[in-house]
């Protein structure tokens, strides 16, 4: 799946040894196993887990590596001889392990012999992770945090996958491409389409046409102020905004997630558009600030400092800026993180909590303005990340009586009133962090939000 | 979900009834909650348990209900008020229970004091599955026959779904209408694309639009000897036939099914018309037999012979049809049943085995050519069936040794050779069996394989 220069055993070969640099115990990692839909022979379509792809490089089902001084196992078993009917002729476990550079192969039988002082780490479908459970003797859960050499394992494993190889870095480029055509596909049916299943369906049809499918349940909404809406069911009226949260994922597993909000009408109201420079202008700032060194908490607060200005000047908030931000003022309008690590998983390594996210001894902030930040960290060299400021007018918290009430010193509820055709913008970019700055991977993708007339698709 | 000149709720207690009139026990069935994907906040798309929505109605999550006497309760939990902020404001219990017309409701701790004897169905996910089990104190696997009053509840509902209800019938028609749409789709681009994920694409993407899913993985490819092929990676050439195996399901869950097989250069070469015309002729004899009383048995047979008799028209066999049947030559080049049950699932009520496909008392054959049949029943007024005749050249089947020296009495292997460039064909409709007969519900689209242009889509 990975096309670089180098083949894939030599890339996987690499990302081994520099493991065994770092835990002196066995790893054995699963593949997973598909998960059936309504009954056993509908499945869902399998995604391999991200730790098995990192280091096997090919979406395998019910596969098995086992990894130890920088040397590869591969347990699978050769396809049933009747499958060829239903299946037609599947690679052979000898093919695959000469693939990705297996030192050695076997049938699935001969894992539980091979099981001794090694770690892992829980997948997410439950035959799988009973089966972890049942071979180790001990559970392995996926809504537990790793314990002892599991936990070993899994800083391992975030060290090497929070900054990216070039083979990754390659196969994050080939998904960032195809959302961004994605998305210009989204911008030019928007002006026809008529509900958001249409510019859904022309946005995620550009994704399949690659061959490839989408990293997370598409957002695609003219309610952008429900930030987690995964209906499309609303038709589109001339004054919406559509807010388009969509990215594509290569067939090896890498993810790319770009967001857009664009107007329905093709060309912005005025308080759509004041509103809309506030959240590009955060977005802005926020990438010239990326660079390795500079903690990504500070480009959070740099985003919030942009955003209480910008409503300052447009005269919702009240106050100076410092304190809006240290009252969380301005998240009742901005109440997410700044974004998030991006590589194998979409918010990469969620899986394994905070362990990838949060810097050793850095703890979830308890404040509504900093508690969802999914990243705390000095940036590294090699690092994807999301930088996605917003602007919502969520009803739960802006028409919430006590908010209304503890806020009124700092918010003009009248004159917020007169932006109530924007309910949800969001910008959304894929940012490397590179030797002295930051490339942004998306860059193709127009940020101004409106006149999408003319768009190269 | 469902939209005919009856409510929701009347449909559900007509339903619920006719369960009362079958077993004198509480039945509780569980939606289901999401699987996940990569991690725990990454889910696939919910599909609700099928037996769920059909007396449910609505695609909960997290949600289950009682039926005894003809009565409904409901069991869930609101929106915690946080989820306001992601998931925006959700419909509450007491909104559910009065659009489904349930007699009470109740908070999910409520359930455990009301199991008592009761039967239910085991559900597919893993949360939903072991909550059965812990609830009830058995074990509840979806892998696992039904005993006891699950086996009498299961017989009871397949009893009710096997033929389908006004209200159901409305929303498999709605299904079919944009797997039509869908396919025509799909035979439009065929002429432009230049692989099969762009064919793809373009039919899902119909699907989507109309804001429905796919209710089974798409197949769509020039290797339909690859019975469950769902991948999408080949490139078109000019020759190839393209093998698409589509079908929408609506948001209440009711799935359409149907197969096209189309030349991509848009017309067929002599020996693929040769062939089709073949399928077609089973198809359409198929389709004739279809009236209540009839075995559907005997139309796989019919498709069976039809086959048999226009490759012994071809010279591809040799002796006479009946004993080609006998001997399951057909099946060297037809493989599978002609067909199963429509309606909630794609396979109706595949979760429960054989309890639906198979009358009481009947078992798969040990013949080859009978073994894989779905559906072993007398036809009854009400039901909807899939008709699907195909040939294959499935290389693990025409190139087996013994194959070839058992069947060199009925096969002119030499003459096959002639036939290279027809690897996949089949043709499937959706068929209601009428008081009299049948109706094609997926009429509107053209079965006769080439010349697609000039289609109205």
């Amino acid at each position: 799946m990975i096309q670089t220069s180098k083949s894939l055993a030599e890339i996987l070969r690499v990302r081994r040894e520099k493991l065994a640099e770092l835990i002196d115990f066995p790893a054995i990692l699963w593949s997973g196993s598909p998960s059936p839909r309504n009954f056993a022979a509908n499945l869902f379509r399998h995604r391999p887990s991200s730790h098995f792809l990192y280091f096997a490089g090919l979406p395998l089902e019910n596969a098995v590596i086992r990894l130890e001084g920088g040397k590869l196992q591969l347990f699978m078993d050769n396809p049933a001889p009747s499958s060829a009917l239903w299946h037609g002729e599947m690679p052979s476990r000898d093919g695959i392990a000469e693939n990705i550079g297996a030192d050695e192969a076997y049938p699935m039988v001969e894992l539980e012999s091979h099981l001794q002082d090694a770690a892992t780490i829980a997948v997410q479908d439950a035959a799988s992770w009973t089966q972890q459970s049942q071979l180790l003797d001990r559970w392995v859960l996926p809504q537990r945090a790793p314990e002892n050499i599991d936990l070993e394992l899994a800083k391992a494993i975030v060290e090497l996958r929070i900054t990216h190889d070039e083979a990754a870095l390659a196969e994050i480029r080939k998904a960032i491409a195809a959302t961004v055509e994605a998305h210009k596909a989204g911008m030019a049916a928007t002006s026809t389409a008529k509900t958001e299943a249409q510019v859904r369906a022309a946005m995620e049809s550009v994704i399949m046409a690659h061959n490839m499918t989408t990293s997370y349940n598409s957002i695609v909404t003219v309610h952008g102020e429900i930030l987690h809406n995964e209906h499309y069911e609303n038709s589109l009226e001339p004054n919406d905004l559509l807010l388009a949260d969509v990215g594509a994922e290569t067939p090896g597993g890498w993810a790319g997630d770009i967001t857009r909000t664009t107007p329905v009408s093709g060309k912005f109201s005025s308080t759509q558009r004041d509103i809309y420079d506030i959240v590009l202008a955060a977005h802005d700032a926020c990438i010239d600030k990326i660079s390795p060194g500079v903690e990504y908490e500070d480009i959070h607060l740099c985003a919030c400092k942009v955003i209480a200005q910008g409503l300052l000047d447009l005269g919702i908030l009240q106050g100076n800026v410092e304190e809006l931000v240290d009252v969380d003022a301005h998240a009742l309008f901005f109440p997410h993180g700044i974004g998030h690590l991006l590589g194998l998983d979409v918010h990469d390594m969620e899986d394994l909590g905070d362990l990838a996210g949060y810097e050793p001894q850095r703890e979830r902030s308890s404040r509504f303005g900093l508690g969802y930040l999914r990243l705390n960290r000095p940036l590294r060299q090699g690092m994807v990340v999301t930088i996605e400021p917003g602007f919502y007018q969520v009803p739960a918290i802006v028409n919430n009586t006590q908010n209304r009430e503890s806020f009124a010193k700092y918010v003009n509820w009248e004159r917020l009133s007169q932006f109530g055709d924007v309910r949800g913008i969001r910008i959304e970019d894929d940012v490397l962090v590179t030797e002295n700055g930051s490339e942004v991977l998306s860059i193709d993708l127009p940020t101004q939000g409106d006149h999408v007339e003319g768009l190269t698709i």
